[in-house]
């Protein structure tokens, strides 16, 4: 029978957490195991649907996303969460509400977030339109300990997906599915944390001025 | 695998909802099913916390669960919602939203419910001290098609729990236990709703004046 357990993704807006959880809820699906995907645009309409950005909102989305995800992972449904999350206490009591918990920061760098913002939300965060916008005037607190670290500007959002799958394969939260990794067009050389991989990364985001 | 489903108690508060949706759990996890309760004193420590009992409120408390028990049942979990639930809408977007809906109109005078109301909320609610009070200054819809009718006056709570399992294993919701009718202590003669039964609820009903 299938493990349950919740997925958490965490980052910046814009930094590709809807993209990534997406891409995993998909192979996940595609193996016929149970998922479900908590994400804004979906809680919002519903379960979430009074709440605004304030600290005290956005405490409470998170509140009420944990006792979903806590339900369905304890059931034996791998849920995927996508939220901006920003404060440390709210995600640290969703690891202990929840089942099989696996925090996944998704690390950008604040600009290239800013490249990717279609909907213009940093533009009109800085210009004072949007009050409260994580990155912009309202802090982000990085996870201290995740279980993964997604460094998604190096990697490609497919490169991201696999590091994910292993890793909750190594944890024993999927099953293993040695097909996979071919189907999906990766080998192991090509994951994202190799240690030359991860001296590339280092020497770029130097170069870049980050480090 | 086994199918989820959502099983839905309306009706008066303290009319008993919780006593046999408790007693159903409680048989269901012993068949080592996946059950989960979404119960008034459950969800309103979390989920929300913020309603109070005017109509708006309470239409976005059975939005909110239903969101909760969509997933949940969609996911092969036998889902057991007790509330009050006053409105035929809400409940019908309940049906529709879900996989598999059973409702179940826990039906019992209102006196019969004042009876058994050990937190006097009925005393205080015709003395004006609760406002929206479902049954004293707040209408209840009853379903007009439900799948299950519990005449709970006239039936212990352990009668009621079989009806709904009988129920639900008819409907092919749960896998049917032959060995449990036997374990639970009751018969095909004791099932609630055998003819004779139904004829001596009438007279008894007609006696205490309600019909």
């Amino acid at each position: 029978m299938q493990q349950g357990c919740c997925v958490w993704f965490t980052g910046l807006p814009c930094c590709g957490k809807t993209t990534v959880a997406d891409l995993v809820a998909e192979e996940l699906k595609r193996r016929g195991l149970r998922v479900e995907r908590l994400d804004g645009d979906i809680v919002r309409q519903s379960l979430t649907r009074d709440l605004g950005f304030s600290k005290e909102d956005r405490d409470k989305n998170i509140e009420r996303v944990t006792f979903v995800a806590k339900l369905l992972s304890r059931n034996g449904v791998a849920v995927l969460v996508s939220f901006v999350s920003p404060y440390i206490k709210a995600r640290n009591n969703a690891r202990k509400e929840t089942t099989n918990f696996v925090e996944i920061f998704v690390d950008c760098p604040v600009e290239v977030c800013e490249q990717r913002d279609v909907k213009d939300m940093y533009k009109k965060a800085r210009a004072g339109e949007i009050k409260d916008f994580t990155g912009v005037d309202d802090p982000y607190e990085a996870p201290r300990h995740p279980e993964i670290v997604l460094k998604v500007a190096e990697a490609t959002p497919e490169q991201c997906r696999d590091t994910v799958l292993h890793k909750l394969e190594e944890f024993g939260y999927i099953p293993a599915a040695t097909t996979t990794a071919k189907q999906s067009g990766s080998t192991e050389d090509e994951q994202v944390y190799s240690k030359e991989e991860e001296q590339k990364i280092q020497k770029r985001l130097e170069d870049l001025g980050y480090l």
